[in-house]
């Protein structure tokens, strides 16, 4: 509720109004923290911060004092090698690389176990997907001369610390957390936890401030290991996690959720651009059925993927958003010309982002230890 | 009930006895075979299979093929590094040891991961644990150029295996055959299927009949991971696993079972002869209150922990087992005397085997890779 009632009203703070609606149950339910209170103490907030895209943490205060004092901190995150870069996996990459570039070092970590466990896919095959998605990180500017990519299937100390961890958890646990699953999914959360705490091994440097960007739906795996890390903390000295949490993206179809059953919910990095183009011409809005009645009534970009995909990625300028928020609201602004304008800069976007991956593929190759 | 009334009486077939009273629901319930009817089949079989006290398999008919074939076969067992070598820990050695000169590749495992998810033992310790155990096999007679000593630990093929199979098993399949237990020993025992399947993975030349010969508390593991080579057999074309079961030498005291709790239950290798003599003269026996009435009445060799460390590890002789079995029975001999000749083999034995294991501590650092 804070989000608007600070501001004085939902047309000067269109970031708040979905964390209003969707996301408040978590700071009361969850004890995940509103980031809005710690904008103004973030030395270089990047526009997802901003914008109220990422919207809640836990204990983040830890890792704005790392950046103020230069003090050592890592960020962790990674992708699980199902398929090609989305608008998900965009997001999270763009979040690790820009904490790298204030200063972290960046662990990304393929989560081929997960891929394995969860969606059973084969390791030779998510290796091949995982040559693909380190190309599109680097092409998107992760430095990896200031960080580590691995796979968790080739990582030792993460398969070793999830041995450890194991004799500290409970099946009550589990299944509290997880659900009734079966022993893959509940390893797979055992070594995504020597994931997010491998920064902190002395072979990494020891103990350190660590964030964990995710989307809100990673948030079980945060308090999980937040908990092992309270548990190891007498061998390892574990600071536990820091986490930020960012909204999900709307499916461009206006459907529940982007899906891979459902192409035109979404599109991928390596698509063709004429492609991508479509998908987004014919994308649900949050416009009126004619034009008239648009340009009387309003659009309502609190439910629009269009407006979504200026806001999370493709829009530089928060004034730019704020203003297009603003003439949607008024009917200064129609559907059609707003998803023209969107087309030219997410191909453009596209294309520049192909032509740099390509040149990174043997790289990704290299770092992975892939022939 | 057959062991007794195929050689047609008590006296006779002592090894039987044992197996009839307390081991006979296994065949029935469990769907363990007596090994019995197999033994005019094996080659050269050993004391405890002729003795009994390897009492029952699964599927050893494919090991006997492969003994008189030529063909190559494995053997697989292990040891949890909690302590020194045991009465129990030197059976399943001396099992091991001797399907290797039977011809069996033998891989002998150091379930130091076990050890830590069930006893809590850190590995910096239980690798000071394992050189000593590591030392104790090869003295017994193990021979590392036919053979792959190994801890779980740092053997990245079981635990890569332990993570492929966790995707084939349910939580309810874990409940029904180890009870409600931590994450660790779930995670243990996918870790010992890892362990009994490694020998037919292509590094090892690939499938082929192995052996695992274990105490019968073992054999949970051993139904889980011939479910598990069913479930993955597209894949690996794993052969399910043959076992032996032997028996659980009775604790010197009279108690339930050896435990470490109760040191005058067992001895182990390593201790002062002395004191292995004064445990053996002290020990419980099947014997009357007096000589008289034992003279009279007889001894009860079948209750007997005296009677059973000549069955299971010290009387080279089946006759001379066979005859003191009849002599106890019939009264001809007294506990002391029995004790005393037990003693003073045991001692010689203890002796030269700890003479033998000082010269293998630095092979057994070397093996283990231990500085």
């Amino acid at each position: 509720m804070s989000g608007n009632r600070d501001t004085g009203g939902l047309i000067i703070d269109p970031f708040g109004a979905t964390l209003v609606e969707d996301y408040d149950r978590l700071f009361t339910e969850f004890g995940i923290q509103p980031l809005k209170p710690l904008l103004s103490q973030i030395p270089n907030p990047c526009a997802a911060m901003r914008r109220g895209v990422i919207f809640g943490h836990r204990d983040f205060e830890r890792i704005i004092d790392a950046m103020k004092s230069g003090k050592e901190f890592a960020v962790m995150s990674g992708i699980k090698p199902t398929g090609e870069f989305h608008l998900g996996t965009l997001m999270t990459a763009r979040e690790i690389i820009y904490f790298q570039q204030e200063g972290a070092t960046a662990f990304y970590c393929i989560a081929d176990i997960e891929a394995y466990e969860d969606n059973g896919i084969p390791f030779e095959e998510s290796e091949k997907i995982a040559v693909n998605n380190v190309a599109d990180i680097l092409a998107l500017g992760f430095d990896p001369k200031r960080g580590y990519i691995y796979r968790q299937s080739r990582e030792e100390k993460v398969k070793d610390l999830a041995i450890l961890f194991s004799r500290g958890v409970t099946l009550a646990t589990m299944k509290a957390i997880y659900g009734e699953r079966h022993m893959g999914l509940y390893l797979s959360a055992l070594i995504q936890a020597g994931d997010i705490l491998m920064p902190q091994l002395k072979d990494f440097g020891g103990p350190k401030p660590t964030v964990v960007p995710v989307g809100i739906d990673q948030d079980p795996h945060i308090r999980f290991t937040r908990d092992l890390a309270n548990r190891f903390q007498s061998k390892f000295k574990f600071i536990p996690p820091s986490s930020t949490y960012h909204k999900l993206i709307k499916a461009l179809d206006g459907s529940y959720k982007m899906s891979k059953r459902n192409p035109m919910s979404y599109f991928t990095l390596d698509e063709d651009p004429d492609t991508i183009a479509k998908k987004i011409l014919y994308a649900f809005t949050g416009g009126r059925p004619t034009a008239e009645e648009q340009r009387r009534l309003g659009g309502n970009p609190d439910i629009c993927p269009i407006f979504d995909l200026y806001l999370f990625h493709f829009s530089r300028d928060d004034k730019e958003v704020i203003d297009l928020y603003n003439d949607c609201k008024c009917g200064n602004i129609l559907c059609g010309e707003d998803k023209m304008r969107l087309v030219k800069i997410v191909v453009e976007f596209v294309k520049d982002h192909q032509r740099k991956k390509a040149q990174f593929i043997d790289k990704a190759r290299e770092i992975l230890g892939v022939k």
